[in-house]
């Protein structure tokens, strides 16, 4: 349809539809009514429109979003600095299917399952997508008789969760997990993902920030401490891992309301969980009898926290050594979601006021939250592997859209290149399409990016102008006096000089300014 | 469960199994048997084992796989040769989501509908699994109401199809496409779609190949003068495009048995579909009256001929200044099977006998097919637009899964590196960890990649077996007595040769040697 028939038609379904509305105003027969809207129907009908709708809803399923040429410039330059970061530490890399069978992911997520994307049963395997890039890990290496391995993995996972997109929480979303699995000496590839968490946030400029971590044995040797019985260490876990977003009050609440703990054991676990710092509490905790118990006599929990406690000291001994113990803190009151955790478990927040970024609800600019987060799983490849075999894991994973929604933001008062092109070639007359498509293979078979106009005369000025706008730094001027003397004019956008150069010295020349 | 408990447990099942099948075969008592086989099952729920199957299947998805390093390193290389080419020619790059709507889908496949994979629906949105990069990016273009635009687009798409997996055959497959979308003068976009393909396969060095190019606005014309009428043209294009696969007789049986065509007006179709050349043909088939009309009284069809036949001769012009048009060729047999193309279209195939590839079925090697394909569709972008607006676009698709089947067989031969590890710092005695971890710190500060083993105590024999097998070309040795002394001793690991370096000069002379 033209566009003209078409606003004619949009005019004439406007005129319409108020008729419709006066003649129910005014009480009109049903049959007059009826007629009129019976026209309105046609009318919408011609207009492809169905009950005032347009026939294409265009937009991205909820929670997603496109990514478009300066979104990607800008997640190029954050993946370019973590690739480097976890190739400068001797990773591979490894790709795994978007969707997995449902019953490899099947009880690895606890409450978070009910977030998993299924696909319809179309006849075959039942399938979910990928909800986090670790289950996906250990698969592949039970499925592969892995027993050692230091790999990243950059892909997208999928929850179907509340979306709040201005603060980079989507529904699909991007993770960039490093991981190693063997058995290893203690706490030595878990202080190198805290390193690489430091290098990759430094790399970043992100401001300052600050690494928390804590281990889950420690944890369940503190509740236990505090009375709380075995079987609710889980739920008691995930309660306590609120208290990065609600107050101690509120945290109280679910321990005592829905977890049924007492009120005792509430108020002694709130002594331990406000403890942070360093080694020096660390030490405090290992002289805490009701923890760690005496040399004689050991209750499990009491050698677990014995235990995580060792190791968290020497993890900071390890810290220290590659000087990032000032940015790390032990903080007891760190828990993290996920049933899988084993270990050390560790969480990076930006703490700098220049990362507030923008409220979906229009209130006050607050916290982006973790930026990263992992920890030690020993128990999850041995739940793939029919014999149970054990492959220790510990792993961190970046929170990238997070990042992208800090840095985007940043980049909107200036300009962002979207191309790499160096050289746009442009004619100054009519007709000289054939010899700018000449120069132009020239200039590709010597590895230059090079661009020029799709139309066989365009004018000078829009040439110029598009590439001023897309930052295309040299502009190669071909003119009928330039093609009569053998030469080329090479004119550089940001000064508007030219030069006059031997068309057969030009590729040569652009090859040299690049 | 301790792996020496488990064995003596697998041992007792293959006992008892055995006692049960000579239980069996003896024709003995239901009672004893049924005694004996409750021992059996008791046994296999020990060992984790239901019904005699492991608790986890173990596997990807039909159709789809993991990559592992070694792929992944292929791969890279690949993309880098791929984006390197889009980039020269100067495109930006978008991404979009792995699921759309599902009625964003509906409509722009035609047969190939039944192959989407459907989300289930979950409450919400239905959704489904993309199909290709194309479709995504017209509906990308609508909803931006976007008129010009040059991108690529790297990414998963969906198909459940008949997997072949080692032809390269996926249901999870990659896409490499390179589409220009805008208003622009005849060919000179499209020249530039060939133009790429041609240095990619030139680059990734698969040896010769053939770019099939055709028109489909000829092809309608060619089955208009065969006397098809013209609501059969679509089902005759889709029989036609089985000729690289199929004998002429068997398409001829489909036109005429299927499609309801007659026998004569497929005797006139074979012979437009059995030319090939370059302008040569062109030429001879724009003197074909019954094809383009004459000039005083045309049919549509006969316009369209003419219309397609000239821009295929001013591509060619195009083509040969590029100087590609020697391995480009004009078919009247080339169709496309998607319903969305609207002119030229165009399929690279790959000659060379060393590219054929190992059967799934074990019959002789054969081809790997079609691995560039695309074409010019101008009607997409308006199916989307609620006005209809046109966005004229043309593109291309690297067919990358049939490469990387390519390279993965070539590189199975010799060895591929998968990380890019430029020092292993070693220790020749135990304890020295600490000493370790510094050194190997100040690397990572200098943009070093630097690994160490994760034992405290490691032999120093399996570390020179790690540096070898890894292929790090270099390993930094610590020792008592170098610490004494001050130095550090660098080993070349290809030649053995051993330098001993100042330790405050090492990181220096390891940057220098990288």
């Amino acid at each position: 349809m033209a566009d003209t028939d078409r606003e004619k038609l949009e005019a004439a379904l406007k005129t319409q539809g108020e008729l419709v509305r006066r003649l129910k105003a005014e009480n009109s027969s049903k049959e007059k009514v009826d007629a009129e809207v019976n026209k309105l129907l046609s009318l919408k009908e011609k207009l492809g429109l169905e009950d005032g709708k347009q026939k294409f809803v265009l937009k991205t399923p909820k929670g997603t979003r496109d990514y478009g040429p300066r979104q990607m410039a800008i997640r190029e330059r954050v993946f370019g600095i973590i690739i480097d970061t976890f190739k400068r530490h001797g990773a591979e890399t490894i790709d795994t299917p978007v969707f997995e069978l449902k019953e490899t992911l099947t009880g690895k997520y606890g409450e978070d399952s009910k977030l998993i994307y299924d696909l319809e049963n179309q006849g075959g395997e039942l399938l979910s997508l990928r909800y986090d890039l670790t289950v996906p890990f250990a698969r592949y290496l039970a499925m592969n008789k892995i027993s050692n391995c230091k790999r990243y993995h950059i892909a997208k996972v999928y929850r179907r969760d509340n979306p709040a997109m201005t603060r980079g929480r989507y529904r699909e979303f991007y993770q960039c997990d490093f991981d190693i699995a063997g058995v290893y000496d203690a706490m030595i590839p878990d202080a190198e993902c805290l390193k690489i968490v430091h290098e990759i946030l430094t790399g970043l400029q992100l401001g300052d920030f600050l690494i928390k971590v804590n281990d889950r044995r420690l944890l369940d040797g503190v509740f236990a401490a505090c009375g709380v019985p075995s079987d609710k260490f889980r739920a008691t876990c995930s309660a306590v891992d609120k208290l990065d977003k609600l107050p101690w009050e509120a945290v109280r609440e679910e321990l005592v309301g829905e977890k049924g703990l007492t009120l005792e054991m509430a108020n002694s676990i709130a002594e331990y969980v406000c403890l942070h710092g360093g080694r020096d509490v660390i030490a405090r905790l290992q002289a805490d009898e009701r923890l760690v118990g005496n040399s004689r006599e050991m209750q499990d929990e009491q050698k677990s926290a014995r235990a995580g406690l060792a190791d968290l000291d020497l993890l900071f001994k390890y810290l220290d050594i590659m000087d990032i113990s000032t940015q790390v803190q032990f903080d007891l009151s760190l828990a993290r979601g996920l049933d899988y955790y084993t270990g050390a478990i560790f969480e990076a927040t930006l703490l700098a006021p220049e990362n507030a970024v923008h409220q979906d609800d229009g209130s006050a600019p607050g916290g982006v939250g973790s930026v990263a987060g992992g920890g030690r799983y020993d128990g999850l490849v041995g739940m793939f592997d029919a014999r149970g075999r054990r492959v220790p894991c510990v792993g961190v994973s970046i929170g990238i859209e997070r990042i992208f929604s800090i840095l985007e933001q940043r980049s909107e008062s200036h300009s962002v290149r979207t191309t790499e092109t160096q050289v746009l070639v442009a004619s100054a007359q009519k007709g000289l399409f054939d010899e700018r498509l000449r120069l132009l293979k020239e200039l590709w078979a010597a590895g230059i990016k090079g661009e020029t106009s799709y139309r066989l005369s365009p004018k000078l000025l829009s040439q110029l102008q598009q590439a001023e706008q897309s930052g295309i730094p040299l502009v190669a001027l071909l003119g009928t006096e330039e093609l009569a003397a053998g030469t080329v004019r090479l004119r550089t956008v940001a000064t508007r000089q030219e030069v006059e150069i031997s068309r057969d010295k030009i590729v040569e020349e652009i090859s040299k300014r690049s």
